[in-house]
C-alpha cells in the first residue's frame, strides 16, 4: 500500500492550464458545456496531458461480500442473494449487464468476502479474504490485518485492469446488508450523525430504518475519536468498502480515473481519501444515489454527480450510465475545431 | 399536417402494463431503477410493444436559420456565425460532431431558413423557407403559410430520418439570436412573464438581457389572447422553432421518442404540444440546460431531464449526452434475467 500511495501525484496546474486555453479557442461560447468543462480540464491534470487520454476501454470491477451485521435483520433480503447474485453477473443477466453491454465495458466480479465458495468462472477474480464480516453491531467487523489485505486485493484488481488495457475504471458492490457498514464508515469519516447518512438501502419500512440506524450508531461509539482509516474499516466497515478504497488509491496511483457508484462506493472513497488526500483527484462521481449517506460523502470529497436518476440499485450501474458524459467531455478537447481552423468569427 | 395530427396516439396502456409486471420480475429491488423504470414504461407505452424496440441508430437533426431581431442587438455575435457553423457541422468539427461520433449518431443539419446560401454537401437537407425571419421587435417574424411551411419540413424530416432506419430522434437547433423568440413562444405557451424565461443565451451581460427581455415583452404585446399556436409561431417565432415543432409531431406520428435539447427545443416542443398535447408520449427531455426558459418549458409539458450538467450550447449536445440513457433503460425490459430465470431468492 505504501508504494500505492507515495505514487499519487497531485493534478498536473500546467495540463490544466493547456486544457483551459484550449476550451476557450473551441468552436463553442466559452464555458456552454459546464460541467463537462471542468471534468475535462481534471483529466487533462490527472493524466499530465492535454489532451488527456480518450477514457476507453472501461472496466467495471464488483466488489462482492457478505456481512455479518445481517443477523440484525436489516435487510429484507437472504444472505444467499450476495453469492444468487454474483451468479447473475457471471451469467451477464443482471443490470450492470445489460448497461455494460449497452455503454461498453467489461464486468468483473471480485469475491472479497462472499459468505460461500465461488467456482471459478469467466469473469470472476477470486480473492476472499474471509467468508463475510463479523458482526459490526456485537465487534470489529474484520481484523487490522484483514483490512490492510482487501485494500492491498484493490490496489491489485486496479492494476490488473489498468494492465489489461482499461482507461477508465467503475467501482460496483454486492453485499446483502451492506448499506449498513457504508452508513457507518460514512458517518465515520465525514463526522455526521447515524440518522443522517443511514438510508434505506434496497426498500425497508420504517421500523427496520430505525433500527438500522441504531445498530450503526451503536458501532459507531465503539470506535475512538482518533481512529484512523485502518481501524475505522475494520471495526465497523466491509470487505468490498476496503477493496474498493484500494482500487481508488491503485486508479489514482496510474492516473486512471475511477468512476464511483452509490453509497457503498461512496463509504470506499471516503476511506481512500483518508488514507491519501490525493486520491480524490481520480474519482468521478457517476451519479446521486437516493441514499442519504451518498451525498454526504459526494459532499464530503467535493464531487458533484454526473446524472441523477433516483437510482439506488448499486453494482456499479449508475457510474456505468456516467461513461458516455465522460467520454464526450474528454473528445471535446481532441474532435473540436477552433476558431480559427473552422472559419468560425468571434464575438 | 392534418394527416400527422391524426396518426398520433395515446399511450399503449397495456403495453406499459407489461411493462410494469416485467420490471417488478427482474433481478433488482423493486424501482431501484428510478426514473429509468417509468421512462422504460413509457417507451413501452409509445411503441405499443413490451419490451419497445432498443431506440438505435440515433439520428440527430440541427434545424438552423437566421433572426431578424438579431438587428436589435439581442447577441453579441455576429449573424453570419450561423452560417459558419452549419459549414463546421458539415466538416465535422463542432461539439455535436464530436459527441455524436462517441455516442453513436448521425448528425444531419437541416436549412430551414439561413441567412445565406449554402452549397449541397452530405448531411444537409436543403429546405429553406425564407432567408432569415424578420425582426420581430417590429413586426411578425413570417407569415402564417411560412410558418406552415417550417412545421411541415419538420415533418418531412422526421418521416425521412425514420424512414432511414432511425428508432430515435434527436432535436437539435442553430441560429444567432435564435434564444430570443424561443423565450417569446416559452412565455406564450406557458402564460409565464418574459422576465422569467428570457435567459442569456451564449452569454450577454447584464444591459443586453434587461433589452433583450423588453423585445420579447414588447412582441408578446401584439398577440392576441386567443393565438393559436400557428400565429403564436409566425408572430414570434424561428423558422427552426417551426421546424422543431413538426419534427416532434412526425416523431409521435412514428411513435419514435424525440430526444430534446435545450431552450430552443423546448420552444419548438410547446409549439408542438399546442397543436397536438398528445406529442408529449414522444418526448424525452435530454438534459436541463441553464436557460430559464428551457426548465419552464419542460415542467409545462410535464417532462423531467435526464441530465443537468449546467449546459448552454444547443447543437442537439446536451439531447445526444441522453442517448446512452435512454437505451440503457430500453435494454434492461429486454436482456435483464428475471428471478426465476436467475434462482435468486426473492425477499
Amino acid at each position: 500500500m505504501r508504494e500505492t500511495l507515495d505514487a499519487i501525484r497531485p493534478l498536473d496546474e500546467e495540463a490544466m492550464a493547456a486544457a483551459r486555453a484550449r476550451h476557450d479557442r473551441l468552436t463553442k461560447p466559452a464555458g456552454s458545456l459546464g460541467t463537462l468543462e471542468e471534468l475535462s480540464i481534471r483529466l487533462a491534470g490527472l493524466a499530465g496531458t492535454c489532451p488527456p487520454p480518450l477514457p476507453a476501454p472501461a472496466a467495471v470491477a464488483v466488489f462482492a461480500g457478505d456481512h455479518g451485521v445481517h443477523a440484525q435483520g436489516v435487510s429484507p433480503w437472504p444472505q444467499e442473494v450476495t453469492v444468487q447474485m454474483v451468479a447473475n453477473y457471471l451469467a451477464g443477466g443482471a443490470v450492470i449487464n445489460a448497461f455494460a453491454r449497452e455503454i461498453g465495458a467489461d464486468v468483473h466480479v471480485v469475491d472479497v468476502g462472499v459468505a460461500t465458495a465461488i467456482d471459478d468462472a469467466p469473469g470472476l477474480i477470486q480473492a476472499k479474504i474471509r467468508p463475510g464480516t463479523a458482526d459490526l453491531a456485537t465487534g470489529p467487523a474484520m481484523t487490522l490485518d484483514e483490512a490492510q489485505a482487501a485494500i492491498e486485493t484493490g490496489i491489485r484488481v486496479a492494476g490488473q485492469l489498468v494492465g489489461g488495457g482499461a482507461r477508465i475504471l467503475v467501482a460496483g458492490d454486492m453485499g446483502i446488508a451492506n448499506t449498513t457498514p457504508a452508513a457507518a464508515l460514512i458517518a465515520a469519516f465525514t463526522g455526521r450523525d447515524a440518522g443522517e447518512v443511514t438510508g434505506r438501502g434496497t426498500g425497508i419500512d420504517d421500523h427496520t430504518h430505525h433500527h438500522k440506524i441504531a445498530v450503526v450508531r451503536t458501532a459507531l461509539r465503539r470506535l475512538p475519536a482518533d481512529a484512523g482509516p485502518l481501524r475505522v474499516l475494520a471495526e465497523v466497515g466491509g470487505l468490498e468498502h476496503a477493496a474498493i478504497a484500494g482500487f481508488a488509491l491503485g486508479a489514482a496511483a496510474h492516473r486512471v480515473p475511477l468512476v464511483l457508484d452509490g453509497v457503498n462506493t461512496v463509504a470506499g472513497a471516503l476511506a481512500a481519501a483518508a488514507l491519501h488526500p490525493g486520491v480524490t483527484a481520480a474519482l468521478v462521481a457517476g451519479h446521486r444515489s437516493v441514499e442519504p449517506g451518498a451525498t454526504a460523502g459526494l459532499a464530503h470529497l467535493g464531487l458533484e454527480p454526473l446524472v441523477d436518476l433516483r437510482m439506488r440499485l448499486g453494482e456499479g450501474t449508475g457510474a456505468v450510465l456516467a461513461l458516455p458524459i465522460v467520454s464526450a467531455a474528454v473528445r471535446v478537447l481532441h474532435d473540436v475545431a477552433t476558431f480559427d481552423s473552422a472559419g468560425v468569427t468571434e464575438k
